[in-house]
């Protein structure tokens, strides 16, 4: 096997923390767009797992792409009411019919199996929404439908039990024996970025919607999921803006209103604390509207999503592969959620990257930031990419050829076992949004 | 208020009993289309609830089309699955806001108000299916879609709580007063049709369905609740084919599909045998097939119901409004479920007609076959119809004059009682199918 | 082959046309309803010349579903305009694949083949609508969309051009061999049901919608196609009453619509007078209101159908086979349009029977009133029904034995040709609704 | 009014133009993602058409969500077919009813209109496909579907004709008046970046898909809307990998295939040495496989892009506002097609930055990159950014203080102009992806 493309330069760039003006956001679970990034993901995973189970083998896929067309809901102090159902639309591609190839008293037989592919679509979104908005009933308050066509190509065979093979299927797909875990082949000229460590704003954005929706929501039931935080630096001040859905069932009224806002507020603050030690401010929910005449206009729900109200949403539109929103970091438009993590050499390098920077990051000192960069090449292995570079900014008085070798051999270590990502997205061990 | 045109005749016709040919059909409660009429009715009942309580008066609706894509599924005995969900679209219009009148220290204000009738007709098709076809999850099996439109008109304004009026609105709908139970006016030119008393082959045909989807299916929970009865008599001779789909989580293989539809065909025959002395024979599932060679073709499903695999269905196609599809009578084409039962006056009027029909025969002796026709006039008071006619054929030895009179007084007296029929569909006392 | 059981019995009741009540309605072929048995219909040609073109058989489908619903619009005299377009999902099933089998060198190869099927539905349809309903513009005023689901079985066999066959595929289904033109069995219990000749009353309502529909929109390009005409006859007064669409683009104001209203009257009146000697009055557009303050409220449209605001429609719901809904005369509740003409036999005997009759009384004179019945057999070739019968009300001074052996005869001839239907059916020489 | 907060510094990085490796895609317009990004815009400018031609002033709306759902095709040299019709949902809130106030003889008359939002974006996406995929048959080759919901709020005042007022509406929305051109003020927390010039391989990657699809289009109908290009640079080696979607109707053969691949690729060098000295490959359809034996698997459609088979698309998933995809550069995850150019931040300043990078690198010498950013701050009027930043590498031998104050003067002017990027979009003199 030749050896690995792989690059490790110094940045002709300053480091992100030390930029003059520094933006980031995240989208939170509950938000219109995460939710369709979660459905898709979700999806992926089970159909992964829907095929691995009857296959034994992950046959072609891509879901990738779900639609939410916003409801309407009528909220009221002690609790308000959906008025039009959201409705999602799952779409992708799922391959639905395989080949069975047995063999019987020497006899090859041949029979077309199904795949129950758009119930097990269907059935993990409904899981998945449960799990992250259970205010919101599936089949009620949500209509999830469902749009799966079939890719191209020729039925797969899959060889079922007979006298000559041990039990569970195995495709016959092209290129794949049946041996040891294949390394797959790049089917598209695709790169990944990845970055470390997280600044101080990001760390802040992401722990503060991540604590919202873990530890304070638990307390807090009044706090729905959709939390958008955005950050924003200017040299030392930092400025963090929060929306955040409140749920009417567990709120009173005005006053409750408020003071779960001011809750929110003190509570990001704090997190803040522990992040930096620059000048933070938070505001939250910056757009409701007090009138001395007139109703006031608040971020008040019955669910807990904007999508009850309003907000439509997509896959691929919010939080790139590390949970974050980064202009001043390259990024990736790939959809990451709900694309196969067998062969979407997209998903696969994002991923990876991110994992490669975070791993490095933790394992050599003297790095104030580095962005992890793999182009695929079409047509060659996945382990072994087009490029994989590395660009570092080091630390004061840290020399890059004190840690060029370090990273390098971590660089090719993850490489090497790149199929360790697709096996993780599967398990759902790996975020993607 | 004028006399009633009442007409009651002898028919110049031999009661249907007496007919050489008869041929009657039920589709039990799990057929697709019955599925659409089930639906139909509880979206309207559930409508009309909600707008008594929110608006003290039902307002405009008609939700008279309920349209089922079959799904797909793959049966096995001990349990089998769904592949693609069942896909079904409520359709229909209903008033969705209307103008809140509340006069506040002398001042009128009005403000515009919205009603779930959406999510209200999604949450009593997932009600109705959960109660007649529990093997089915709605919202991963079964997708609930839903297209209520708005009709044209201008808002009706609802008078709501305020100083000078008791709590509970009530709306000033064109026509309507404040005052007790109006009889609504005719809006259409319509009629309804009853029959009664049933002949031996329609009671076989009704309460063979009825107990099969009741005490049998109790104990024998392999039977689904999509069970189609055809009835055809010839003379004395009474044959019964059933089509019973049968579920196959609760049956271990062929032999006990065999044994569960001679079980079916013994329950009915049983049945038959106390409607009738005449000659029965019973027929189940006669459309299966068992080759020598080759797999055999049963009735087997995983759900209870061919909806699951390529049945479609809809509003109107199945059973009228006595539960039956009876072609040796005059039937009415009007889909009785799902419509308005407060100005709909073909529902009306079926409903009503069949109601004085069996009230008739039951207070009235000597009457062998009886039909009651309801002509709306455009325009009049639902309580005085155009005309209501009794066709009646009187049992051998009775004139028709001993008993015109108490057949009229009955007639009268039910359609003075009109709008009881609007509420016995409104808490859904009465069946449209 | 057996003698077919055919029965030829004088009628024990009187002549519709002597009856002292009729109903009778006709729903234009602009009516939301009868828009959908025409989708459904064409849509069912598509298919049936498809398969026959590509396979060299109509293979298995059935599109007997058809959903509307209703759109809304904004009238205008002048030219209004939709506001949302209505909505058209075609549904049913239809074989998407076959398995080619073709002979190379010795060698049998198969590949699965797929059919455009939804895109040929899609076609059907938009090219009906832009026959009947001009001024709808599909794609924007009216969205078309499908869900044609598979039904289950194995793949058909279809064999290709080779050495040994001759061009044109042709399907090896189960239980048809490639000779002449088979007659298929009875794939169910079924019946239809056909009358002649038509009463005074149904030739007014079904020639009054044709003539509409026809000569007279010609010239009136104000009337719409939704032209719903309802017929009673009490005694020898005959009501006639017409809801007509007007087109708001042809009208210049109240006036003028009132004058279009008059005249549709009286070519109304017109055509009854060629019918009947009978007491004819014609009103149209009876719901229309002009109150004293206030805006009129009339039959006004855009389009000509009542489809663009608020009226849903689907298959089946409307005329019977024969273009008429007559309760005075026993009807099927099978909806005729959309079925497959080859294998439905519901379809096919509803065709057939009206067929009969028709001729049966074109060609056998003394026949006041005829009722065919045919009943199906299942699993008997269709063409040796259960039972055909005839019930007949003679004229006066003719006694049914002088025509009985004619009409047995016709009936008996008309059977033996009964793939004619399927035929006629296929080419769209008979209509459906 | 208070200066603006405008900031030019130097920039703290290499230019793009001098980095070690580069990468930059764009979608064609027949990409499927393209389709649905240039569908939400053509449905934006169709709706602010609408509102102001009704309304005098564009209501709130925003349409930024379109899903294409690929449909199947079986493609054949010469002409192959669609299977499968391409489903597309065009998703968004719009405004749908306004109160139109109307003085009459002193009396204040209100009434509640509807506008044709629908309708009028479907005719908009309709028109849309027809020009840019001309091969594709709207309402059978594609399904065009619409959900646009209401956004909450009351109903916006329009006041209309009476003796006071001048012909035209003019709406009474919160915030303004009936004054000459309002700055709105900024709703959201959101930035805009822009970047001039664009480097060699961003030009060549631009222009060849304009090319392609322009005048090289126009003399080859083999070749579809669907190219997608991707550009690649390492130090002075450029490799562009075009995906060309060839249509079958226009192609006899393979060779006629490999041959279109072939002028594909020419045409794209050619292009490519106009904007570079640097080397240069070109690789079209790299996915195809000529296997020795079996098929050959092709870029081949029979409507010139891949949603026609297998391909999903929706709208933010591709180009940024200035048309390409630029890691090396900061992007936007903002989905600029779709949005209301009116008030929506994000739209307004990416489309600002891009113009104002581009304007002040044609005025102003000595740029060799430039980095334009603009930041919203909510409530303050839109021509006020919280920050309005530049950030500059310039040319060897330029100081960036002799050319600062022009480029501010720039920024500033165009500040000033805001609202002419409204227009623009409304106009659709501008692109957004």
């Amino acid at each position: 096997m030749a050896d690995r493309n792989i690059r490790v330069h110094a940045a002709d760039r300053v480091a992100v923390e030390d930029q003059e003006v520094e933006i980031v956001e995240r989208k939170g679970i509950g938000h219109p767009d995460s939710i369709c990034d979660g459905i898709a993901e979700s999806v992926s995973r089970a159909l992964a797992d829907l095929y691995q189970d009857r296959v034994g083998q992950v046959l072609h896929y891509n879901t990738d792409e779900t639609q939410l067309v916003a409801g309407s809901a009528d909220t009221e102090y002690g609790g308000g009411e959906i008025l039009e159902p959201i409705y999602i639309l799952i779409v992708g591609r799922a391959t639905k019919n395989y080949r069975e190839v047995v063999h019987r008293d020497g006899e090859r037989e041949t029979k077309i199996r199904r795949l129950p592919v758009e119930s097990t679509a269907v059935r993990a979104a409904k899981d998945y929404l449960n799990e992250i908005l259970p205010e919101l009933e599936v089949g009620t308050d949500v209509i999830l439908d469902v749009k799966l066509g079939e890719g191209s190509g020729d039925l797969v065979n899959v060889f079922g039990d007979d006298e000559d093979e041990s039990a569970g299927g195995e495709a016959d797909a092209a290129g794949e024996s049946d041996a040891a875990p294949e390394i797959p082949m790049a089917n598209d000229t695709s790169f990944g970025v990845g970055h470390a460590p997280l600044t101080d704003l990001e760390r802040i954005v992401k722990e503060a919607e991540g604590r919202l929706n873990g530890e304070y929501a638990a307390d807090h039931p009044e706090l729905g999921p959709d939390v958008k935080i955005m950050g924003k630096r200017e040299g030392d001040n930092i400025d963090i803006t929060v929306a955040a859905a409140m749920i009417d069932r567990h709120l009173d009224g005005l006053d409750d209103y408020r003071a779960a806002v001011e809750d929110v507020r003190e509570f990001v603050a704090s997190v803040a604390d522990e992040h930096t030690d620059r000048t933070v401010s938070v505001d939250v929910n910056t757009a409701d509207e007090f009138p001395e005449d007139g109703e006031p206009s608040i971020y008040l729900t019955t669910t807990g999503t904007s999508a009850e109200q309003g907000d439509d949403g997509s896959v691929g539109r919010g939080n790139r592969a590390n949970g974050l929103i980064t202009p001043n970091r390259p990024m990736s438009m790939e959809a990451t959620s709900g694309k196969n993590p067998v062969n979407h050499i997209g998903k696969i390098y994002n991923l990876l990257s991110d994992e490669i920077a975070r791993e490095v990051v933790a394992e050599v000192d003297g790095i104030r930031d580095l962005r992890i960069r793999v182009l695929s090449q079409i047509g060659r292995p996945i382990d072994q990419p087009h490029v994989a570079e590395a660009d570092v900014v080091t630390e004061d008085g840290v020399a890059l050829d004190e840690i060029q070798g370090e990273i390098r051999e971590i660089i090719d270590r993850k490489l090497a076992d790149v199929t360790s990502v697709t096996e993780a997205a599967i398990h759902g061990d790996i975020t993607t949004f």
